[in-house]
């Protein structure tokens, strides 16, 4: 990956973090393409740019109002010349509830550049949670 | 996406499934690539197609044993020529627990073309869940 792609693509996270931290919905959709995936982390699949804006707007108005949200970029690595694959660290910060408190998650994002630009193709988010089943050494969380 | 490429993928989604249900670790993560990226349910990043395989083969004798697994491809579309984006529904039946009863999950998962076959570039997995706050029509689920 190039540094130009890389800091492209961490200007859209940084981008959406702060439309999240604004209640911005439309600015958090800004960078998906039309017909984009989203899941969030209950599993639900949304579909569109407009429809993703529309719930974000939905959720940064209530459950989500005043909320805190950090993205850092984990990782970015390229998948072809114009696909690229990106993994955020997610800290929400959420005032009242439910939910509420703090909830980290790792989101995944499917990068793909249209017309020069990158733009999310896909959204993938899910809470880091303990399993409800003890974890010895080398198990998966 | 032609007919031969969504086979080609319905066809990897189901040994998977198959893979899983024989308990076998080593066969869910053949086609995954070498530095493949997977995200599960709990929120835990792993890394490259051993490690997958690793993790699988140890869920698969301990919390998993013995549990039934249910993929049925929701959509599949192109993101680039070598590139395609998969939504699975899955629904896994756990016998004993925790944690036990039926799970149901949403995982995404990026193929890119190698050498000529599809192969999984990142997976990702997230339950199916009521939200903990009251949603109205038009919010996310």
């Amino acid at each position: 990956m190039t540094e130009q792609d890389r800091n492209a693509i961490e200007s859209i996270v940084a981008q959406m973090e702060k439309a999240w931290n604004t209640g911005d919905g439309a600015g958090f959709a800004r960078h998906f393409t039309e017909d984009a995936d989203f899941v969030n982390i209950y599993g639900f699949h949304g579909k569109g740019r407009q429809p993703i804006a529309d719930a974000h707007e939905r959720i940064l108005s209530t459950v989500y109002k005043g909320s805190v949200n950090r993205y850092v970029l984990k990782q970015a690595r390229m998948l072809a010349p114009d696909v690229a694959l990106a993994h955020i660290c997610a800290t929400l910060e959420v005032p009242i509830g439910p939910p509420s408190g703090r909830l980290e998650a790792l989101p995944s994002a499917v990068f793909v550049r249209e017309g020069g630009a990158w733009k999310i193709a896909a959204f993938h988010n899910t809470l880091i949670e303990e399993p409800p089943f003890a974890h010895n050494h080398g198990q998966p969380r």
